[in-house]
């Protein structure tokens, strides 16, 4: 069996999923068949092993012998991988380390000297391990990766995403101006170059892009020049690469933006005016845009990582996701790691909850996300933002097994306390109650196993 | 060695604890000894085993024989317990369960049936004892608890406290009017006569205090009569004991208090004028204060606990905690668990510094608490709130030995990946930086043993 293809998986039990936005659907009893290159092939109610392996196995053509069977205990149940779609893998170190800072400061004293020191190739190994390690862990199956301005470190991310077996995009960051002269693409020829570069070494390990993708990145509009930018617009309509940059995070950058851009109408329009708005394009954040902005992003058919955590830890602003669902924009959750300040998307699904609280409690009621709603982004929603809505994110014929087995803990069970994790089930809780309990209070620890593409990438031990 | 007393002990290495507000003391290379009581008798820097048996046991006419000694490995450091000062043990099957309620519907719709529920005394002892093992493992050395209306059930919470050895105070809810009739206070003389009753359990049980201390629980004003208060009011002058409430949690309680006490000048008042209004009284939330309401309190010397996580869960508001220090009141947190979905108060610190800069994004940058300004809430603050501020919440002296050992997991340690909890420590972080690192990501995992009045009541396992 060579590194990327699986055997063949039968999968039995309880299966949750995102419908919509609001509503998650529970199949119990169920089967999931997944071929050898992790593609479902089958997903069926009412079944257990018996008959699977009676009238399944003869319908896809498979015998008993070939197959590896995974079914659920009691409680337990499989939900799709979650999806980071703004996760910087370079800025893992100073995960919980920001201070009082806000987004200017912060990268000027944290940001920027720890993503120059990975240009030392067993630093920078040691950290992408680790961040990779923790986010398949923490139920990351596929992540849209910010990885640092150095070429070789670049690659290397792509490297352990490919050997780990984690779905991810990877972006060299582009940076030509108003930064630190130790931490700068020299010219915007040379930006471009390098991130061709990793563009060239990922067709080379991954050619048909089934795990890892290269991703046009553009840090934000302040570091970078309008000739590089206009580049790199060029360079997304040669390569119909997808494009990741962040957007309207602060107040004191969109005003930054206001005074480099004077010509441009908005900071949406800047990215907008230079090829670099379109169907592929993952904003981060957009906490402070206009409704003009948000109507461009939509007529682009743009896409937004929303980005809790670190909006709240860094003093950003609350981003008003009901209003950018009920304009039609598809919204996903990132970490932002570490302007966020945890690697994990279910602490993002828990502070999205939080953070539209304090929207609602601003004065639009309206604004509250409920537990199907967070859930979503953290899952299908960040699917459609990174393109691969048709692929992940959900269950369906078809689709790819990008999944991570979830087990609660049992006051009642016979591991010892602790043992379990968490969150304590005592028995008498609804399946949704379940799943708000696992929401607000689960962890790592609830994440049994991981898949990606049918791989088991993930298991925990004990 | 009897059920509540300890051996001496010595221990060695780090420490860390609030010296105020905004500072925290690092003492590393330092030796606490801590008698059969669980009192410390010396603080010691500079200090290691063979300087301590050399030098300190003379002093103190101790044997080396006779000693325990704990050594914290490198990075590991001793910190002051957490103080829970609310907290609703009857709520814990409840915990991450909410919906989009906000307080009055929750209070109906959740909590009173659940809390009910507990007067089934195999339920309540399956309950509470989870709730403490919980608690205690998440580094919670001292929980000011609400109990249900139930005598037997509150009394079980008290014998559990005392059998766990977790410091705690145990109020049963006094609630006679606007509640449902399966869960509400015949009369306020039933409501006056089951509070002695726990009362006089409590003092079979732990005479001095020393543990466990009955805390007279008016629900709050909603759910109490006039009649009811004053009689509770007057107990409180009868035995000195400490008063527990809710204030101004909601902008829908508050209506309801001034419609339900058109006399009085504030829902501050109404507690004033019951005579539950004083220097051992814990107010939680006082999210919706008045300026004149807290130079009310901060005259009367009453105690506000902030909860955070409860506040933003149902959406109660923002308690505005920088306002509330500079008027100079006393301030700790609590979980408020069930209205808060976690047990951990770990998690409520982080919670108090992300709603901290909700304050501040609404305008009050100064608002802005630092990691040092919510450590002290969760300890030292919390400590005072609860009138115990010259025993716990820090080291000194005389006081006693409620204390967490923390470890942090290493990069490069030994132990596979995962097993030393959420964050990891790459070798380079500063002091500072690492506490920052355990605020931010850590959990009880990284609470690696428990300690109160010098008893172990805590130890994970591996």
């Amino acid at each position: 069996m060579s590194h990327h293809t699986t055997g063949k998986s039968l999968f039995l039990g309880s299966f949750i999923h995102s419908k919509s936005l609001d509503e998650l659907e529970y199949l119990h009893n169920s089967a999931v068949c997944v071929d050898g290159n992790g593609v479902i092939v089958a997903i069926e109610k009412d079944y257990d092993l018996k008959k699977a392996e009676e009238t399944l196995f003869p319908k896809l053509g498979w015998s008993v012998g070939d197959v590896t069977v995974k079914t659920t205990k009691s409680g337990q149940f499989f939900f799709p991988g979650f999806i980071d779609t703004h996760i910087h893998a370079s800025q893992y170190p100073n995960a919980g380390i920001f201070g009082k800072t806000t987004l200017l400061d912060w990268l000027n004293t944290y940001t920027f000297p720890m993503e120059s020191s990975l240009s030392d190739a067993s630093k920078a190994k040691k950290v992408y391990t680790r961040c990779i390690q923790r986010t398949l862990s923490n139920g990351t199956t596929t992540a849209s990766y910010y990885a640092t301005i150095s070429v070789p470190s670049t690659n290397l991310l792509a490297d352990l995403c490919f050997e780990y077996g984690q779905r991810a995009f990877i972006g060299r960051c582009c940076m030509d101006t108003l930064s630190p002269d130790f931490y700068r693409d020299e010219t915007p020829a040379t930006a471009l170059a390098d991130t061709r570069a990793t563009i060239s070494h990922i067709a080379k390990i991954d050619p048909s892009h089934s795990l890892i993708t290269p991703i046009i990145t553009p840090r934000f509009a302040p570091s970078c020049t309008s000739e590089l930018m206009h580049g790199l617009g060029a360079l997304q309509k040669e390569t119909d690469l997808p494009v990741q940059t962040h957007i309207a995070e602060n107040p004191k950058e969109v005003a930054l933006v206001k005074e480099l851009f004077p010509k441009h109408e908005s900071y949406t329009h800047v990215y907008d005016n230079h090829g670099l708005l379109g169907p592929k394009t993952i904003l981060a954040h957009a906490v402070h845009l206009s409704e003009a902005e948000v109507d461009l992003i939509k007529e682009r058919e743009g896409k937004i990582s929303h980005c809790p955590a670190s909006n709240s830890a860094i003093t950003s602003g609350t981003a008003k996701v009901r209003w950018l669902l009920n304009k039609g924009v598809e919204v996903g959750l990132g970490t932002d790691m570490s302007g966020g300040y945890s690697p994990s998307i279910l602490e993002a699904v828990r502070q999205a909850s939080l953070v539209s609280r304090h929207v609602a409690m601003g004065g639009e009621e309206e604004a509250k996300l409920s537990i199907e709603e967070v859930l979503y982004l953290g899952t299908k929603g960040g699917a459609k933002v990174v393109g691969l809505g048709d692929k992940i994110g959900s269950f369906g014929v078809g689709m790819e097994w990008d999944t991570q087995l979830i087990g609660l803990g049992s006051v009642d069970g016979d591991m010892g306390f602790g043992d379990e994790g968490p969150v304590d089930i005592f028995g008498w809780e609804t399946w949704e109650e379940r799943i708000a309990k696992w929401v607000y209070n689960g962890d790592d620890r609830n994440t049994l196993a991981v898949w990606v593409k049918g791989r088991l990438v993930h298991e925990r031990k004990g």
